[in-house]
């Protein structure tokens, strides 16, 4: 018999309460994890090459999940008949990585750590960014979590070697996990027009064992053919960047690049994934909310995680 | 012969002149209404569960409709080759329902009243929300006017019996109007992701006699196909809420949902039913304009509801 | 020998971390209360009679007030050379009063439930609103604290008794406070232009032992002299409706009225209440953020809780 | 004994109705206006030199005045205790001049008609700009109604006679009223900063007959020393532009310029003069709704607007 | 061997440096154009019917192009395998034509002196209104270049003869290019809604040799064949009003119509057009930033014109 | 005689032009310029510790510096009599300094590099931030200019000596400054509220000599005894934090605080040092313009520096 928060105690409608993420329990002791899910924020954005502010993501995020935070045992979604994240499955919020201002690497260092203690609980990391530099230190975290693959949803290749003597901004994570050793590959999605990346950023890509899909490209196999793209049986760590989204429901974000994906296409690709890999690792980046006046990316963006999160924990209890 | 509004007098562009809906004459003598439409405020957004705000729909709606208001002797569709809405076709602005603030049961009863003195003139009523809760009294007033079925356009279910004492929010109007004994049935298009009604109301709704699509579904049957499921010959109301289309044409609404109808998607359903069907009452509601800041979702609102009004009064010409 | 934050662990960012208020601990067991001050958002805004909104005043002065929580033992203010709020003022955010959508009795018992835990548990109650209509379950709350006066720092009277049945809008909190057998008088700063109250509110108000400043009224007299109006050795209880202040600094308000007060204004009139008053429960209400696009009103708004707050203690200290 | 609209009939918050200037009766037919105070809408912008919108200012103004619709019978003013407006003050709003695109002596003449409609009906014209052109075909209309002196409060000195063979801009009213014979001189009240008056505008002005106060300077006399340099007994003709004020409270306009006045400067000094002149014509210009994401300048115009109304017909019945 | 601004010199991130049209050199000696392509703002709106602003379209879509503005040699593209706009392509931004502010006739003589400046020098002009009327000098500018073929995508028709006197609005620039001798007619695509071009201005456009295609009617076709009803070997002249996209992505316009262009049905098109003929001349106007607080709109309008740039110079490279 | 750009050649209106400084020619060659003042953009804001995006503050203040950029030989201020900036007084726009994302050091540098060009040129260096941090290699390439003084007004001591191992960030930089041999004292002018300088820090600052005033202390003083504070006949470098001003005319900011400056305050000050001292490089930092949606804060960033260049050079010119 299902309870609902609804029948006792608080209404809780979405806009009452702290703005923890989909108002689950904050988590402030990172030694005494005890969640599935660790949710944590870094909100690092000195990586950024145009609009800065995705330094505000995680508060964003935060507050656009919590009008998915209905009291409900779990969410019932009638399309697929299934009732996803009900109480068996435990998210807690960690809070904020703490940020050092000027210090590229000190802030990375601090959200390597809380990724660590994420995994070090057994629990699944979702990182909410910040720009995609904070990939750089998500992916050094799971060191001996691999090895793995990694599945970037992206409108940009993000695979500079170095330029002016940075490797660790906005557009170099992908070539810095390219090189872990416990990295096995790519497929990059939704990649498309000009960027940051040269053409000898795409040519490196494929020699290192990129996979590359436009999102035209992404389009004509569909989400199903695409995610069997993806090597078979392999661990995957996910980095969304919401780029990759059209800028039509995704316009804060610091470069938007237009000719972007929607929505199903994406929630549909990451079903098939969930349903046919274990994943180990989420980060999400890039939403920067000052360029957000209808909130409408943050929504994405919180809508797309807890969906993501349904499909994973569905199936596990399946399995 | 044609003539035009452009011809003498006034030019009257756009941005000329007082909001009321397309222009049309003010009619607060509601005992004396003449007209084959009649167009009622009712600003109530005490229902909303999220982002409130739709108390100045109509407002904005009215504003956007200026747009369409150019001086025409009716406006020409070069897709349809037709004319619609030429002088034949009489409309009215009725201005507000009154709202008493802190007093939901007095407001409904308002917008009650307003919908009732435009059937009793013999007019349409086309009312302008404030939040779905306003199709409450609506249905209301539609008693007497049956049997009906409703044609529901949204992203939600709103099919909540009651919690926490609430049975007139906006998270309930369609259980309530399923609750009518001159309401045959229902056809709920639209409907998606997570919201505030659980597993239960889907069950309620559907042994209620409700037909439920979400957007892929209808997606998949086409405009013809979904139009085809409501019962033949059947008279119909249209509940319309904003938020049945996607957050990147209609942001400002205050619970949006990714996923969401295109415009194109609910314009050929909406024609393919009036060619089909009496309708006999409409309305649109969650347009909130402080979430709006390109105006695109009142723009949405007003061009969706004149060219329905131009469907409907094509096809009683034909008739 | 003072410690700082900044000493030894993070560095904490006004941007980096969940946004409480100040960042203080979240305490939702209201049963267990410990600490000098509760702070109690009061999401209700059922009650405006222009621009709605204020539901999300706690989240976003909780969001400004970051701004001020560097991780110092106190804040040091350079003209007074005082410390303020060092680690000796405990304060906590007991989150949300419970809000009932359609039901305004049903919101405010929820938050005169919290007021009472607050008071029950010997802290100082902090409520920050919602509309002005959240101050009547907050001098319900009172009810055995008194007698105690209430300063009303305010654009408008809110002095209305019944008007199409409404008592418990953001027009009549004042009246019904007035009508509290324990509430021994008002003083009313900063009344000025048209408002809901007409000319017999004001008579009414005068007769139940109100004394009524405007902006020039109480701009001649200086904040000493206002303070000095107040009755020597009353008990206080604040209510501060954040339309009191000028459009300039104070946009995001649901009804702004021009011709408000400046910052100091405000300010010094506080210190001086607080250097000659026990303040007992204190109120801030009508931050609207979505008219606040720059944030100044949120801001505002936390900088006058926590500077007000500061000089509180610093006199409790001192005696 | 006083009625108040609250007392039977509609509430009428200010959210409700439809929005003409204070929610007045709209009266479209010119021929038969009866009113005291007739106001007019004149949406033209095509003489701005930077940022164009002034075309929305009616709209916006009317909006904004619906805060001040109260219900009452008439607006009571503490600090006066005074009621001002009331039943006995009739107002109606014209509507809008008719505009056409690309053709600035036809509006201006389509403005010039609607002044000399409201002045053949023995009504006080009230014109809502539009940039500061439409000044223009104020003056224009006033012929016969003089001679009167001009009080002109702004930014800018507006006295530009030709350049580029622009001389119906909104940098040359001023020039253009200051040579029609039944204007006998000007008070120019505000100005300041660099614009696009050079040295000899100054000159010219001063050698016509204009007296140029700053804001500094108008502030060291105060408002009734600055109303008194207003030749005694002249009937006035009163042209506010909205950028005479301090950005802080007047953003939305063209032409910004820091330095400007507070309300009560303005105030007060309007005050003064409808206590001691007659006003013939009224027109208050360069509100731009696209820069006040708050409605902060609209609000501003229309209580300034409203409260000068008040004070002009409160002197009427003094007399 | 490729060489990248990156390797030496400046990194010169997008947001940093002056904003001329993709950081292109600044060449205010029309006389001495040395160029490719010559890039000219015509920043005029006096032309428009609802929503003004696209005076500040040149400096909008200047500052977004800036994104797009990396220090490579080129754009690669990997899905054409393409680098477009190398250093063998010559740009150069003009800055803009003088405007005239009530005065439309010396504001499109001056933007027609600037198009024949850039014709003069062999570039290819390309000029960013401004509203549409702006094509009307770009045209009697291209005297002399013809015969050449019009394609207009847009939502609007814009084939509106005369109306209150009004020749050389934005309503009129499709009607005063059919009437010149050397055009040889017009393709019109993504014309659709009601707008000011009544019936009798389809029936004349038809009369005069055009070939109006809606969006429905387009999607149907695909971009190819869309693109072979073009007559074959005609010069092109290519007039892009952004409100020919949906706005979703393209809010930011005056007068924006629902049920438009996605990206890359337009990209596509415009890139099988440059493939298969001469472009002699591109307007790209209604870019209107105050209706654009994503940028959403500017960034269509600079990464459009880029591609378009890169695939006409990538043909000629070929040819 | 004058000569007006009027007079001849364009009208160039504000809106027309790429956007300089004030539309000045763009200097990007530093290695020869010539001019009496040199304008460089320091777009870098990573050193902020709340609201990034001073790094397009540069490209706003360029934008807002064409308001008062209309043809006049020079700008007449009919208060002072006096023409300013005539042209005799050349100024060049020196573009931006090259910015390397996450490299604080390697921005710094570059920005120290356009400094010393322009003083190598003997031109007055004004440099427009970006954070404050930008004022560190500012006082860096002042080496060799000295021994002068700082006058710096701002709302924030920023004089924390290293937190976390950052000692180059915003909060940094007059501790920085005080540091250094040729700087001989600070006067420190604004400084109001808690921020992120501590106790210690006033401590230490008013030990190297720094004189602190608030703004209620300047107020009390008046600009003219203010001014007289600062040592006699020193040279002067002068750093002018936005953030000094009212949150009223300046929100565009990363850390607004209430209480500050209003404008004439400023100008008075800022008109008194010119006239007594020589001032021999300016910064205006943390214009923010993702805040200043009405662009108020960059207008007074603008106004206020072409006001300040005009009174130093009018005093060079008596002298």
């Amino acid at each position: 018999m299902s309870t609902h928060g609804y029948d006792s105690g608080r209404l809780n409608l979405p806009f009452v309460g702290i703005a923890t993420f989909a108002k689950k329990p904050y988590a402030p002791d990172w030694e005494n994890l005890h969640a599935d899910v660790a949710v944590l924020g870094a909100p690092f954005d000195g990586g950024t090459q145009w609009r800065p502010g995705a330094r505000f993501g995680p508060r964003a995020v935060r507050e656009a999940s919590t009008l998915f935070a209905f009291g409900h045992a779990g969410a019932y979604d009638h399309e697929d008949d299934a009732t996803y994240l009900g109480e068996d499955v435990t998210i807690v919020d960690m809070g904020d990585a703490d940020i050092i201002h000027t210090d590229t690497e000190g802030s990375h260092k601090n959200i390597e750590t809380g990724v660590r203690a994420a995994l070090k609980a057994g629990a699944l990391p979702v990182v909410i960014g910040g720009d995609h530099s904070v990939n750089i230190p998500c992916i050094r975290a799971m060191e001996g979590q691999g090895p793995f693959h990694i599945v970037q949803i992206d409108a940009h290749l993000d695979f500079v070697d170095e330029r002016h003597g940075v490797r660790h901004g906005h557009g170099n994570p992908m070539r810095r996990a390219a090189e872990k050793p416990y990295v096995t590959g790519l497929t990059q999605i939704g990649i498309r027009n000009v960027s940051s990346t040269a053409k000898e950023g795409y040519e490196d890509a494929r020699n290192m064992g990129s996979d590359i899909l436009s999102v035209r490209q992404t389009r004509a196999l569909g989400p199903q053919q695409t995610a069997a793209r993806v090597p078979q049986g392999a661990k995957l760590y996910l980095t969304i960047d919401i780029d990759a989204f059209c800028p039509s429901i995704a316009p804060g974000t610091g470069t938007p690049s237009h000719g972007g994906f929607l929505y199903y296409e994406v929630l549909e690709l990451l079903q098939s994934l969930a349903q046919n890999h274990e994943i180990i690792g989420i980060d999400l980046v890039e939403v920067a909310p000052d360029y957000d006046p209808t909130d409408s990316t943050a929504i994405l963006a919180a809508q797309l995680l807890l969906n993501l999160l349904g499909f994973i924990f569905h199936q596990k209890q399946r399995r």
